[in-house]
């Protein structure tokens, strides 16, 4: 099926054009012609150079490094589309900015992630897609439809493949705000959990241990967001100690700022997976893997666009590989 | 000081007006005088006995059994207020009904939590102050100030006085998605923790285990709401079956549905702690222990009207004790 | 005429599930598989079990007694379709609770029926349906389309079918602000009109008389909703201490609060002459009689989601009985 | 008392400025200083002309005839103000046009009563004080506080001090939309009630009868707004023809659109009372009597900035006169 | 092609019914049925004699004087359709009221020309077609699509087939802030520019003198709104003064205001064009030429109801004539 | 005067510290503490570090280069103040970022101007203070008061001092949109005017000639943004072809994007005066003269905070000098 003449068009900015262009490839909607550059002043201009005028319009987005700057693009985008009259405007934004700012931790701080969403449906966005976000909360920051796709069984898929499955292997939690992704991935490989724990909870990351046995077993490690790869590189550190086999590390959405990579290649982790949410001109760890979420975005896109129900997405056979 | 003559008028409605005379008496704002009934076909009707009029109300109400009722009972007085011409309405509410549905746990799910907040924004209510929410995030669903006060430290200083503290003392979260507030606690004491697993994730509580040591320690098993009963009872079996030497129960706010109370008996715990936050009609556990949330309410109350930031009601210093 | 195959899904919440399956019967669409369940708590949970992802949704319930849960399950279920991506949601509210809070009577009152068109609108309702609503006006409450079905032609229909009409009947408002309503029912059936009048108006139904001459005639007594029969039961005496030969009481609808049947039984009312509008578990009066509103609000549904005006519905034609 | 020197101004638009300058005299608070025009294209300019910075403002504007025109005159100084940074905008209307057009009475209707309500709010306005409503429930078009006003304790005053009470005098509705404002001055008078009815309801005014017993008696009566005269002229004239002694006729808002006048000289009515609510240019009947609703409006206005209750204004003592 | 039988439906409004009827024959879309009237009061009534159940409804009206009345009238249509279930609400607005007043041109002013486009989409607009607004910057004002036609290459289409081209003519902005207008028609024209300059501003209209090069050549003035004649005439003036051969002015909008008409006579300008966007009962000047914007218009109308793209609308191309 | 003790606190944020403090000591209030940081993934974190609670906010940002994450700074500012119960929060926001792009130019552009206005409103500002805006209408992208303070006097006052006054100098707009702040300079210095003209408007820059007479004169080039230098250096050359004695420019806000400075440097311009408006790191032409705002910025902010009229502020007095 071509989706060449259909009423839905699908833009890429300027975060993650090479994420676009597979999701164009999976979906099979072709990339609409769109400039959108920067000016000596840091001002960005948006000329979308085809009509938008009754069209679904989904826009690919992730508001990676640098976030201001991709946050105000794609608010930009939005309003030259509402302002050209199209039917609706669909975000997707596979890595989703300022996630972490979703609560006032302490007194008088914002409450950035729902600043965001605020902004986004204010200037007219009609939808959100998203990929394994920070907080599922952060859904309920959006009265626009705003639908989740989950990175676990993806990673599972992988895992199952490379026989890392069963007793053999122990899912870690890096931190003990993360045993809720390491129990879903556990799951799906049905093999136990452990959990590193900081007794000053995980500010400073000091007198670091594990709750949990790892003892001869290769290690998963998991997280949503590989940012600095202090979190995994301490997490492996304690793991070895604890007499881990070997570790893996996995995180939907590789950030990798400057000394992440060198950090992780100290660590000694066997293979580091992210999914392809963010693109970024920083090194990259030497036992880098990426898995695609092209695919299942694509596929979310059409479905959304066919009002067949998302759902089917969020599910996984363990028979079925 | 009393607040006899100030611009600032506090109302309770019916479903803990215990509590309410608490705060009343801990605030020296005497409560105003107003009539709520529901009629015979289960309307609610309000009236409001004295002026309003450029005030700033206060309202408590916690969103307990029943709780719709409740709702509309707050949702109505805040309809009241607004065009009654009050200065500001701000809402009290020591338990957040539907705190629990968070996010879209699986697909065509609502977020009632988040239908609650837009409620009661719409209806005019000005700002929130709320007690240990079920999750940090749902203050990012108002866009109005929501202030969040912690029960932890008052449970803390609790333990500390009756000498549960230290490396004899577990913290156990009695379900993953607890760590956070085992956690937090656990750094109060200065004692380790541990938490009840349940490889099936906690949807089905069967082959539940614990992750990391309780032998012959005095366990302390901390949730924020405690509803049926079950998560504790069955934490309580888990933990003794793996050694240790005493159980006691936490919870910030104590619905204890029918069959809750025998559950609890049956399990053993030597005390089960709750604040006054709800107040229900139901059987108690025998072993249950009040400890009252009004002082701390109160202040909060007091500093909000007066300008003073409520960020030291946060804290916690292990040394005043 | 199937409806099947429409982009058009009808559900029925809680409150009067047989209404729904007359109406499904009549329009051709069948209902929506949903579950709707109270926990323990009474928090409501609502699950939508088929895809309403770009369909029109129309959801049925009447909020009568209980008033304020059968409210949030529909402002749930509101959420949920919203956030489920429903092209548009449809309320059909053949009873609206509230209603006759429609007004300052006096002062520091709410002005109930005005905060649940806005706790509907801002949940997300785009469109609502009634049946006689209390009073014309709460149309303006809302800014979404809001059709309201008139009962008075049904009646009229039924009454002449019993030969019923002419002089020898006098329609009685049995309070003076149903006057508009008797004055309706009067002109179909070609009849004139009466009120029973209260000196101290009907705040206190006392030293009641009535204006107009009733003498020899039988009576029509009408109101829309009957609720505690006080009412009705009163302007009967009244009405036959003036002479009246029999009395027939209709209202749209019929509460039946406690007490209410006993009380009609005992004034001596020919026939109690009700819509199914609303379900209720309470005695009725033994002169009870149904009248259908199903199939006008099931010819209303199909007009809207055809986009033809639903005008014609108001009509009612002397010379078609 | 002065309010000179307190935060609060009073400015009048072009509608009725003898009632603003008796509200200025009456609560002590002077008239801003302003200008409004129309060009020569009907553009309104307006012009401040002191600061409303901080202050409280109450702008008076009758939205009598023209009345697109004093709308749009009230529209723009509300913008004006808003923009000028004042503190509140209150709007003081003691005639609300359009208030009839406050629900669809057939298809297709505009519901304009709450379109001004949408538009006034809107623009920023932030609270309004209207003078007996041509339907209570226009209050709940507003979600901004609204305080009306009532007449009928004005005319029953003013009835009592002419001798005008009991049994001699009947109260009677000229339509019987009107019955509840006959009611209500019937009880301040403790005289009976009666209502003119028209088979055809009143859109047809022929073959008009009395229901109740006006032979012999002093009839007044009562209407909110006198408009064409249409309604009165006929309703004397039937109560004439049912042996009434003499007629008087009272109406909150003087409309006299032209023929007004001499319809109702034609129809012999003793004294027709009206409040200064409207200005106009147009002929009044000889036997007009205006009364002053300027002290009623003045208190109101005091009330309102000094946060005390409007509610003592709704009262009304039959001893006190 | 025809459109009776899209899903499209146009409506003149009382103010240019002679545009409206010529914009319904360029493109083939009926002017729908409706009925508007002012009572004797002032008060409108609209009534729409077809469904809009659903369809895309074009409502015309250019609101010229009577402003205020034009600007109701178009409002209450708009909550007309609205409740009448329109699926969207398009103004076309050739003549934009209000438009001058864009700025706060000095302390506490209104910007009135923003207050008529909040207006119009609170009540509910979805979207406005204008032509030749006074600033592009107006557009801004809305949040809903706003496509501004241009009236330029209509003038410069004019000119160039009546010879009226190259540096025989100069085009003359007859005030400084009608440069940007000027420049656009002489680029059309390949003419050179010239300014009239007052040196205090163009509020006193004195010791006006041209800055530019007129002598010997055919002069044309362009200005937006042609409103009292003052500006081209006192600009004709001195371009004579200057040299001038012979003057052309034009303006999109004709408002002539009583005098207009005479004081162009008198200032001896060949022909005063303007298109047919505003009709006005009063005199008009001798040399006066209307051109139509109804094919422009019609032209718009279509493209956007077919979801095609307006911007060729913006196009002109100098080689096609 | 101090005002350390009132109810208000000024914040700078990161984009003109050394102006902020400026203003800080010319209103005599301190500036507030505060810590906004950026995280290497670019994510900005603002802690304030001192109570905000019933507070007067007054956030110091120029939205200049970079400018998505000066205008993403504010936002999250604006986010920590509402939630911390500011009073309300004032933006002086000296730049305007993204201010040019205030209309749709050509088919499908964004309104950038608008979209910020929309989202620091949204964000929760209660009143913005700007400096020479690029078009005074960008005022009515707001319904928050908007106060824009003029340079134009302070620049006046300034040549006045230095003698540039009158017949021997000629105020000169280096385009053609440039002609009102010409013309206004021109008034306050009793000078003539002259305008560079480009025949192909001022897109492309070429066969630009001077229209009026600047031969002999010392000329005043004026505009709003000095961005690239190219309108200054074209318009500076063609001034000199044409005879002009010597050349000044004056501009309210000095971007200087790379490139400027030589370009200015090199057009031979005896001074380029800018405000202090915008802090930039790159280098500044050597003929560059830095006159502040702060005074006047200063100035203003206390009339709002006293609820005094800002309007003086609009006034010059040529005696004055």
């Amino acid at each position: 099926m071509t989706y060449k003449d259909k009423a839905i068009k699908l833009f890429s900015l300027n975060s993650n054009r090479e994420l676009a262009e597979e999701i164009s490839k999976n979906s099979g909607i072709p990339l609409g012609k769109i400039s959108s550059k920067q000016f000596s002043d840091g001002e960005i201009q948006i000329n979308i150079e085809e009509s938008v005028r009754g069209f679904d319009i989904f826009i690919i987005q992730s508001t990676s490094y640098p976030v201001n700057t991709h946050l105000w693009e794609l608010l930009i985008m939005i309003d030259a589309c509402k302002r050209a009259s199209a039917n609706t405007i669909n975000i997707v934004m596979p890595y989703y900015g300022y996630a972490r700012q979703d609560r006032t931790a302490s007194t008088r701080e914002p409450i950035t992630a729902k600043l965001v969403a605020n902004m986004l449906t204010n200037a007219g966005a009609d939808r959100i897609l998203t990929l394994d976000l920070h907080a599922a909360q952060v859904q309920g920051f959006f009265d626009i439809p705003a639908d989740n796709l989950f990175t676990v069984p993806l990673f599972a898929d992988y895992y199952r493949q490379n026989d890392l499955v069963g007793d053999n292997v122990v899912v870690v939690a890096p931190k003990n705000s993360g045993i809720k992704r390491a129990r879903s991935l556990a799951e799906y490989l049905d093999s136990p959990i452990a959990i590193v724990d900081y007794p000053d909870d995980d500010q400073t990351r000091e007198n670091g241990y594990i709750i949990g046995d790892v003892k001869g077993k290769s290690v998963i490690l998991i997280d949503d967001i590989l940012n600095t790869g202090k979190t995994f590189s301490s997490a492996a550190l304690i793991a070895k100690e604890a007499g881990a086999k070997e570790i893996y590390a996995v995180s939907s959405h590789g950030l990798f700022t400057p000394g992440a990579a060198a950090r992780l290649d100290i660590a000694g982790i066997t293979e580091v997976l992210v999914t392809n949410s963010v693109k970024t001109e920083t090194p990259k760890p030497s036992a880098i893997k990426y898995i695609s979420a092209a695919p299942l975005l694509a596929h979310a896109i059409i479905n959304i666009y066919e009002n067949r129900p998302v759902s089917p997405l969020f599910q996984y056979s363990k028979t079925s590989d």
